[in-house]
């Protein structure tokens, strides 16, 4: 079987590729960064979902990006966004960007990948029902592929690691009924960006969650603060 | 001034960059990775350099590759090779290659040069007296540049981050030259593989080392195990 690592965050997105990655076939490594992020919970979502989904290795790394990146989703100064539709979500790359983030998390995996010697590394990447972010497009998984096919020993050598993104195209809707067929355990993912007893159902992520399910007419099983 | 961040390992090539950037009329912030490298010593030496060179911000960052990286650099059960002198280094990619490492570096670099408003990262790549790394070629320098241009806020903003890798097309006496022209304290680098009290003479690092040094007419101030 080959191995495949995937970057699982614990929301519903890298969840669903979880499972994508599973019923491909491949022996899943799942990858779980823990880089200073307000919403630590879906952390322990994470690791619930991989014993849920029968994923034998999961590593979880403690990561610093060494100055604390300015971003709203990691810094106490900075507010994450409220908003009350899709439409608020619009114009430019939020505050809730993390610099550099993919780039870094795609790194690690591709290392992870080479020494492990895996032949892919899926991401969540979206870049139709998301937040405006520039390490989320099809331009940047294929420049990214391109880099790492001239960069490592793996691209030299022939045994090229690919970078997967099955998402990349899909809508929000289309995500929710992908993981209602793979019998991804939905009430087990976080993806609000507040870290709460609830999610908030007012960040970027809360706002696009809600209305994929809704759009999908699946009824969310997570428990929000604001009616559903 | 504008802001660069440097990656500095300790050794010779990128002490030179770190001096190179600071003539070029930057603000130098400095970035070394202790990431389970046997010469670990080049930490404290990249400290002392930074110490001397008056350096004001250097950041030294604890990272873990998930799991352990396949390289004879970081793996007790892998011996780095000995050569005896530079056409024994030849012949593809050596075991000192440490999966991805390069990319992760630059990541994290550009990372953080996005959260500071740096406008540069250097890196002591260097495709002439090298190992063979695919890390360090110019092709892998612009893919990595394109990848940044395309996957970042700053490259969507046209507020770009550079990737300067100065020595890239250097000979390793050239290097030395250019260390000596900027008063670099030769005699605090590291650059050999093996952590020991002396530097091993015999390491690939050593030899390309011992064979600048020879070829630029200068003497290698740091102590070697073996005749220089």
């Amino acid at each position: 079987m080959p191995i495949a690592i995937v970057l699982l965050s614990g929301g519903l997105d890298s969840s669903t590729v979880l499972a994508i990655a599973k019923e491909k076939g491949f022996d899943v490594v799942a990858l779980t960064f823990d880089y200073g992020q307000k919403h630590k919970r879906e952390i322990e979502s994470a690791k619930k979902i991989t014993r849920r989904m029968g994923v034998k290795r999961h590593v979880v790394v403690p990561m610093s990006f060494g100055e604390p990146p300015n971003s709203s989703l990691t810094s106490d100064s900075q507010e994450i966004p409220v908003r009350r539709n899709r439409s608020e979500i619009a114009g430019g790359i939020p505050s809730t960007y993390v610099p550099a983030r993919n780039i870094v998390f795609l790194s690690m995996a591709s290392s992870m990948a080479e020494s492990m010697g895996a032949s892919s590394v899926f991401i969540a990447a979206n870049a139709v029902d998301f937040s405006g972010y520039p390490d989320c497009t099809p331009e940047f998984i294929e420049s990214f592929q391109n880099m790492l096919d001239v960069g490592t020993k793996a691209g030299k050598d022939g045994r090229r690691i690919r970078v997967e993104a099955p998402l990349l195209k899909m809508s929000k809707a289309d995500i929710v009924r992908e993981a209602v067929r793979l019998k991804v355990p939905l009430e087990l993912t976080w993806s609000c960006y507040r870290g709460g007893s609830k999610a908030c159902g007012k960040c970027d992520s809360c706002v696009l969650r809600l209305e994929g399910f809704k759009a999908a007419g699946v009824k969310d099983p997570v428990e929000y603060e604001v009616d559903k």
